[in-house]
């Protein structure tokens, strides 16, 4: 039997057959132009079933299941997304419209719990009980997985791994509260620091590295300026691995998971990041020994396609 | 069949004999002394086992467990108390011993995660699948109940709730980090902050209420001063009211529990605790709607006794 997983971005919407080891045998993608009416995306994602089928050859009775990972609240049992405000979508309801076209089992799920589940089926946290994924991108996002299984809450709020408070009183984060993770650690926080060190140290390699267009800085430019020794860059970053290790740690001590994996685009620092945060991780988790691994995630964007297409897999929640 | 559930703590060795229900049929307890050898303690632990069967009437052939829930590391599938800084225990085989001695299979567990159990089997957490206990006392424990089991780790280290980063670079706490959760909401850090606020200032009615005598300032001081509206104390117990909120906004991002229960000595403030803090959290939980409820723990002691009973019933882990 095959399976399908969709990942539905603000971008792509992309796609793929995988065997029932999630391995990927043929991908698709179209884009999501979120723009345009919910049917019609759903459309698409009905349409991406159909073409994965032609492209693999694979005949749609041997498709198990469909799932999707989207970026907001899913209403699981229901199979609707009760809110994206990324894709513009409220109440939603995607497994409804998609069994009805395919008559195939669909599961929804939001998109970081799917990828969170594609690391532990054949990714970074693969045979691991516990785990957690981390995407440090524009947010900080987060999957965690206990027993195998997504843990997802008990309401349709998910886990919010990046609002946790790490600064009380600190930086105003997108959520309206102040002193989160996300507001430390995230790409976006980096890029607002670089920037902020880059206009009031015009000698710095930040600055220079953007000709003193200090739109142009993004969190590349401060990895890059720290390797060639800028000593605004060096510090900044440190704090910035420091930010990470503390939310880390958070993270280890409430789950003590066996491996926390880190995707999203700072991620692709890869051993720059890893590195000294798991040192400072080992410095100052509970109890003074580091039994997590923290290690970079491995899927990519294949990740979310992957956990979407294995959700059946889950059991009964 | 019945259980016995055995909270062996610092100061006394306190047990139950329990239906399936987890309702406590008998109780006896005796003094730990823990400056004793180990071997005396975990003998007490045998004695009061038999002592309980003679006290109920119960044959102890219809014992079907015991359990014990201990300050410290356990390993669960040894029955070993790998090392308890209270009880000065290190590598001790509880069960291995008990079990030789009562022939009833023994099962060993942290005591914050046998509380947490037991409020989650008659107590203030009854009905939910996903819960936490929080304790609020000395310093700040917790455990965590998912499907309806208690979430332990991947390790032996448990789930540290109160070493949770609120305050990067804050506080000194006891674990050695700066500015966890436990180093502003605990007694220990309200008791602090009212001793430094009596010292500073002799008008307040926290420093007027011990006479002076700084060193006798507990926790009720600040809260009873509070209700008689010291601006000191108020202002006081208004600031410990946002720590407890910040630390369980952090949870309920994460986890989405059904209900958080605060115990602990701090808990006996009841809807003076609840109510403020329950506001703070609905301002800043993320999504601006709470559905988590935050009540009082209803068991007290006697929710280690009954959580210990009942760990034979947690099935396989």
């Amino acid at each position: 039997m095959y399976h399908i997983g969709i990942d539905l971005g603000g971008t792509n919407i992309a796609a793929g057959l995988t065997d029932e080891n999630g391995k990927i045998i043929c991908k698709h993608s179209v884009p999501t132009i979120r723009e345009r009416e919910n049917d019609e995306i759903v459309k698409d994602m009905i349409e991406i079933c159909r073409t994965l089928c032609e492209k693999s050859g694979a005949d749609k009775s041997k498709i198990k299941s469909v799932g999707v990972g989207c970026p907001g609240l899913p209403d699981r049992e229901k199979g609707i997304l009760l809110y994206s405000c990324n894709l513009n979508m409220e109440n939603v309801p995607i497994a409804e419209v998609m069994q009805r076209e395919l008559d195939i089992p669909i599961y929804i799920e939001n998109d970081a719990n799917c990828a969170a589940l594609g690391e532990n089926i054949c990714g970074a946290t693969k045979n691991c009980r516990n785990s957690i994924t981390i995407t440090l991108g524009t947010g900080i996002g987060g999957g965690i997985i206990l027993n195998n299984r997504i843990y997802s809450g008990s309401f349709n709020g998910g886990t919010e791994l990046g609002h946790i408070v790490i600064a009380t009183d600190g930086e105003l984060c997108g959520c309206g509260r102040h002193g989160c993770w996300e507001a430390y650690a995230s790409a976006t926080a980096l890029i607002r620091d670089a920037r902020a060190i880059a206009a009031k140290y015009p000698s710095s390699e930040i600055y220079n590295a953007v000709s003193g267009n200090i739109k142009l800085i993004d969190a590349k430019t401060a990895f890059d300026a720290a390797e060639k020794n800028d000593e605004y860059a060096v510090e900044l970053v440190n704090k910035y691995y420091e930010y990470v290790s503390i939310g880390l740690v958070n993270l280890i001590n409430i789950f003590e998971p066996e491996v926390i994996a880190l995707g999203g685009g700072i991620s692709e620092q890869g051993d720059k990041l890893i590195i000294p945060v798991k040192k400072l991780v080992e410095e100052s988790v509970y109890g003074g020994v580091l039994k997590t691994k923290i290690v970079k995630a491995m899927l990519g964007n294949d990740a979310g396609i992957i956990g979407a297409a294995l959700l059946s897999e889950q059991g009964v929640k």
